[in-house]
């Protein structure tokens, strides 16, 4: 089966917005076995747009089409979907009770063009919109499968995903089984050294198929069977999670989606262990991370921001004897990594205390490289550890990297125990 | 003048990498008063890239190709495009040398496929790559206009903006003046608001255009102008920004794309002012957004994540009074947000001194509902500031926003000295 995607809106041929729903659904698509050939993006015009539907039909046997089903005269995409198709539009009786909902529960009147968000082709399939009020659209005409689904991403990725692929999976996809992923979550490992530990499985397209995906200072892996049943994936999929596990040991934190600090945060919630941190070079970004968290605040009790030498003395009581003088190690040293790690625990009397202290670039600083970083790492009645990174790259993902290795050798710490 | 931007690339077409490329081009293009009629993604795949070209090359007059230019056998775009304009590839001298010299200052034998890099059609204008290695190539052929470009965009950016864009001007572009521009940066201010006030000259489509782009907490109006000279150019930009200026005072805080953040370390560094910070519910993401400027260890001291009531109290002094029983106020509070600036400022002898407290969400704390936040604003010998902010939208866009707003009270303070 190939499909293509087709993106609705002149805003996106003005470049005012990314069109991140393409890639959200070619990764879906990959994942349910199905090949996308081409994204098309096109404007809000009527006749341009049925232009690209009428393309779309004879490359692909799956049209996925967002945005332009909102209220305004400028959303086409039923509309040219109908006319390319031969069909009628309706009035949906379900979504259009749901419009009328919604301007009721906010007391507010509803004007007439928010009708056209109700308005569905003939003989589809409606798409219930369960965050927000245009209705979508699954249809089948000639051997072909269409789609039509919001533009807001959060409005498209809960109806593709609870709306459209069981739909599917039922009608395009009836000859195969259904495919089911899991998504392995690794850390402390760059990309170049997965795919070498993992190719013969990746190069032999194996059941299940294994898709490395990498971004800055994180590398996930997706495993991808067809399977008759639920638990006969599950067990294949968990077969190779164990084959990938003995591989590379220590480097799967999770095998859902989520980023390592989630994980940190439920680890030590569950365990009531308490962490605190004190950042230089970092200057606050890991614990924004672990803040970002929902329930963060159960296990993180705070920390200091110490980017000055000044800081590091007054704030975390780091002898200025490790930050000045000819003898001094300096303030980007393994010995003040150690103080800070030392000192931000014993101050906030937390379990953990997490410190990061280096040369975030660009240029070097006090005779120091840019991308020389020290983490500490102590612990309540254990050694204080220190670890020395030397990372290349700009500015930002050189904090980013000190961040993400850190929390790595939080997180391989906590599951030692 | 109509364009097509075409991605080539099957990370693309597997959701792999977002297509950061199309939206950058589109944004250019616009500027440059050529219309994008359709964006493609097409894989690496010879018959289809020719198909895209080909198709490309009926319905527009401009194509912009990135990727597919890298050393591999999988990179054809430059083949492909050869072939559809009838032309031979041939190695271009002086991108070979460039390919040459950089395996031989890293002292690395350069494997046959990487002359694929240097290789240009032949009667085109060869783009130097400045970060790179894969030559970019400009060509006329029936009056249509063909670029290819890199698909990293740290290499397809710098190509596009001091190559690509010129040539455009000077080849496709003969007719019409060239397009300047200016981007005026808001804060305290909404998209819909700043749309409202500035309604009659958006529409007007006046001299200079005036296109307002949104992101979280952030506003922007890009000011295009054809003009016969830089001179005139920038007299009527400069009249419009005036005219912009005069109805909507106090909100402009830059006239070139900089976040808010950097014009305060601009401003500070400059006066030799210095700054530090308490966060309860941004819990990092103020002071990691000062800290991720270049520069800003000239003006930021340093500062407290104090994510407990425990820790406001130990570490910034906070009375327990006002944390805790019946009748205090709270954490999240206007008297707290004061204690916090004050005692920050105080503790670290900082010229400024800035907090954040409030409920980041998801749901309710402390009986206060989510979005509710303080931001205070210390300065030595001034009364300290409180604002009340309620927000809406969910815990990242909370913390994002309380942070954008208390920068913009901020630079408005260092603006009215």
């Amino acid at each position: 089966m190939k499909a293509e995607i087709i993106a609705v809106g002149t805003e996106l041929l003005l470049g005012q917005i990314l069109n991140t729903n393409a890639q959200y659904l070619s990764r879906e698509l990959a994942a349910m076995g199905i090949d996308v050939y081409f994204q098309t993006v096109v404007g809000d015009n009527m006749g341009r747009l049925q232009h690209a539907i009428e393309l779309a039909s004879e490359r692909a046997d799956i049209l996925l089409l967002t945005g332009g089903i909102g209220p305004t005269q400028d959303d086409l995409t039923k509309d040219a979907l109908a006319a390319v198709l031969g069909r009628e539009l309706h009035i949906d009786a379900a979504a259009m009770e749901q419009v009328e909902e919604f301007f009721v529960s906010r007391g507010r009147d509803m004007t007439e063009n928010n009708r056209r968000q109700a308005l569905v082709i003939e003989g589809c399939t409606p798409l219930p919109n369960e965050t927000g009020l245009a209705v979508g659209v699954a249809i089948a005409q000639d051997g072909k499968f269409y789609i039509v689904l919001p533009g807001p991403p959060k409005e498209m990725k809960p109806m593709f995903d609870r709306q459209a692929k069981p739909w599917l999976q039922q009608h395009a996809l009836t000859d195969e089984m259904p495919i089911y992923s899991r998504m392995l979550k690794f850390a402390g490992i760059g990309e170049s050294l997965l795919e070498d530990k993992l190719l013969d499985l990746i190069q032999a397209q194996s059941d299940p198929t294994i898709a490395p995906y990498a971004k800055e200072g994180e590398v996930s892996v997706r495993l991808s069977t067809k399977a008759a049943s639920e638990a006969e994936a599950e067990k294949k999929l968990e077969a190779m999670e164990a084959k990938i596990q003995e591989r590379l040991p220590g480097h799967i934190y999770a095998n859902t989606d989520m980023p390592i600090e989630q994980k940190i945060v439920e680890i030590m919630s569950e365990r009531g262990l308490t962490l605190s941190a004190a950042e230089s070079c970092t200057g606050g970004l890991l614990m924004e991370s672990i803040t970002a968290i929902p329930g963060s605040s159960a296990m993180f009790l705070g920390g200091f921001v110490c980017y000055s030498n000044e800081m590091k003395e007054k704030l975390l009581r780091v002898p200025r004897s490790l930050l000045e003088g000819e003898q001094a190690p300096g303030a980007v040293s393994r010995e003040v990594a150690e103080a800070l790690a030392d000192q931000v625990r014993t101050i906030t009397g937390s379990d953990f205390g997490l410190s990061v202290t280096g040369v975030a670039g660009p240029g070097d600083s006090e005779g120091k490289p840019a991308g020389l970083v020290y983490v500490g790492l102590a612990e309540r009645g254990k050694d204080t550890e220190v670890f020395e990174l030397r990372l290349g790259g700009n500015r930002e993902s050189v904090r980013v990297r000190s961040v993400k290795t850190l929390l790595y050798r939080l997180w391989l710490r906590l599951i030692s125990k």
